[in-house]
């Protein structure tokens, strides 16, 4: 049976819902410290069911303290336990979210006194710089905001207020970072572009990566993705985009607002990504292209030429039992002769 | 001519045999330092063929003072060389590669003075932790653990005994590594999991990534490869599992025991992989899917739904000439249409 | 309009026409200090036009101070301008980019106080060692070569003369480097390669990797890419080689001289690439294989066999409109059936 209990540090269930919007009924008084899945919370955990009617004996033997549900769902609500109803249970469970995971990214002010910073740098006096870190000359760090152990900021970089470097983030000369960011550890913005001439002796001449790299504000970058530089223009991120892990955005792109990349993508030098978009795991993109705003990619597709209506695009094949696929190949090989 | 020599530090033939339990011919006193292919191998290295009629002549030409062959083999002993019979030679190279190679991972006792270790760490006493490694309050380095250079563990991090970090290891807060695991240079280990909900104004709202990321024992993960912290339940890794460079593990992934991944692959959110599984390098798997135990996914695969039954599973195209391939293509289209 | 101007440090529309083997028409005494697109170049900027007729408005409205362009075009020159004709506009383009760009990785000479350097490692007067660097027993620093904040260099590794390594850079023990490489940041040279054999109660046996990893000179390799130590003889990359972000290379690979492989690619273990080569973004190379020189493989295609002949290979699938691509799926897999 739910019962409901906390501390001076848990969110009660009132003030929960006027936070998320909700409409609450039950004990209002209920106190939560953490989020968790319906079949492993705690009294003093807040869960969610997106359908009641299909989880309805799981949320019935569910321990949670508080439990989001959809308007209009009918859900019986248990001594001891509150409800809250919502419009948008999945958007109400990120919300939630952050409330109580907000604490996670608090660091006290200051620079540690191993960090390495320059004389010329500046970073606000409420900023949290960690052990190891070194920032270049011309560097700023903006108010409130955090780096973490090891990483490292060129000369000029620019990080904005409020944004959160995890340890061993890497911003080369003249990267600027706007505010409220998050760059997780290892991702890499402003390496050289992959720019050479054919040279002498069939070998391959540098063309040196003179511009830099312009990440909007409100956007995440996930861990060893790696943004180049541009070549003449910055490579250029919008606001609002989120960048999964492993991705690799070549020199010269440029990525519209709101864009949302999932991990193992590249995308090659100079293309155009629009607004709203949604680019699908493991996808390839080539260079000098432009793909329209709201145009969704499916997992592994190669994209080859430029995209100008929004929708849905694919080349991703799904998997076969291997003697048929094997099959399928012999066959498509016999047509093409 | 291969004649027996070696010093003090060198293994003889007659322990490496007993020690791979072979069967032993000829110079049971040879002595070797290192390994090395059959054709660059000198007196004082061991090699192996594994099909001795197929490499007669280069083992006859060889320098190799100790050679590992199959069982059975006709294959005659030369002066001043031992020959060690195995039921399974390419296991008993594996063997004596870490018999030879033990000493590549020792290292002294002690914490660098340039660490920085929380007060409320606790490193085992006879454990290495090396320059510029940083370790958050609560952080725990089991006994003959080895952290290299410039690691970074979070907050609550605990490292199991007889573990190996390579250097540029990170390890977010709360993640929990078993026993005798080896973790490759710029490996993130719980990093945030790609979670937004649509918000306002058409863009993201974050999903606090809540949970951590649970590593079992016996597991290797490659370099710069990134596996997610979970949402709400943890991210987790079996005993045993081998893990290659640059692969993308998506938050509250289940990977089951012994599970080896190739190179380069990416596996969504919430995917169940089971145990003994092979996943081929570049393959993609979609989330929210289970494979069973004993599956193998080819080479650049993607996995589109839940695979029940063990056995071999595909979906990557060979290249071709590129004209013929041009012609395959239009050829399907056409059909299409 | 265009107007000459320009500093002490900035260069000369002569000088550079001289450098760079072009024909001057105009101000030979324009003076630039940097490179910058037709359409934002001001009068300190250079510029060039691979296409005049094409983009004869762009440049006739352009402030740029110096244009190359293609010798024969029929382009007039502005006053207050200098033309610069040349037979390889791109080429001179890249040629200026380095002119112009060559300070970008000057250096003073020194060790960072903070650097740990073991007493046996030798690192030439005039080299640049940054903050935080470790460079274990018998490390080799070449002369001018310069290691940015936090590389990590193992033990016996040696970087070559005017070589050049961005932060956080890690070279595992016995790592060769030649001179004039550029190496980006999170790259990591000479991890274990994924080696195992299959072991007791199902699991698998770790084979040490017992070689190193040699890269020839004048080789730039991206941020974040992999490139594993050979298990028994040295993983290599040839002279001239160009490799971008996030490619894995695996253990005992050897790529040919002058070879350039785009983001994102996997090549397996024991792969032998030609020279001369050109390897698509998010390709995959299966192992035990050769590739011969000045073969071209399109992005994201599947190598699963040795090629012989020089020429263009592909398996990619380019995108379609997602219902379209569905349609073209099933009727594939009815006629094998």
């Amino acid at each position: 049976m739910p019962q409901c209990s906390g501390t001076d540090h848990a969110w009660s269930a009132s003030h929960l819902a006027q936070q998320l919007g909700g409409r609450l009924q039950g004990e209002g008084t209920c106190r939560v410290t953490g989020l968790a899945p319906l079949a492993s919370a705690t009294s003093t955990d807040l869960t969610f069911v997106l359908d009641p009617q299909r989880h309805g004996e799981a949320l019935e033997q569910s321990a949670a303290g508080i439990v989001l549900v959809p308007e209009g769902a009918v859900v019986e609500v248990k001594p001891g336990r509150a409800l809250i109803f919502l419009e948008n249970v999945y958007r109400g469970y990120a919300g939630a979210s952050r409330l109580l995971g907000a604490s996670r990214r608090a660091r006290s002010a200051g620079v540690h006194p191993t960090a390495v910073v320059h004389d010329s740098a500046r970073v606000e006096p409420d900023a949290h710089v960690g052990p190891g870190v070194v920032i270049g000359p011309g560097g700023r760090v903006g108010a409130g905001a955090v780096v973490e152990a090891h990483c490292v900021l060129g000369a000029g970089v620019e990080v904005g207020g409020q944004s959160f470097l995890h340890p061993r983030v890497t911003l080369l000369d003249g990267v600027r970072v706007g505010e409220r960011c998050i760059l997780h550890s290892g991702c890499v913005i402003g390496a050289d572009g992959f720019g050479f001439a054919p040279g002498g002796a069939q070998g391959w001449d540098k063309i040196e990566q003179l511009a830099a790299v312009v990440i909007g504000s409100d956007v995440e970058i996930g861990a060893n993705t790696t943004i180049d530089r541009g070549a003449l223009a910055d490579t250029r991120v919008g606001n609002g985009v989120k960048i999964d892990n492993l991705v690799h955005v070549a020199h010269n792109v440029e990525i519209g607002d709101h864009t949302a990349i999932a991990g193992c993508v590249g995308i090659a030098g100079s293309a155009r990504i629009g607004a709203h978009c949604a680019i699908g795991g493991g996808a390839g993109i080539l260079g000098h292209l432009a793909i329209a705003d709201h145009v969704t990619i499916h997992a592994m597709t190669l994209v080859t030429r430029s995209i100008e209506q929004a929708g849905q695009y694919a080349s991703g094949v799904p998997h076969q039992e291997a003697r048929l696929w094997n099959r399928m190949l012999a066959r498509l090989r016999r047509m093409a002769r």
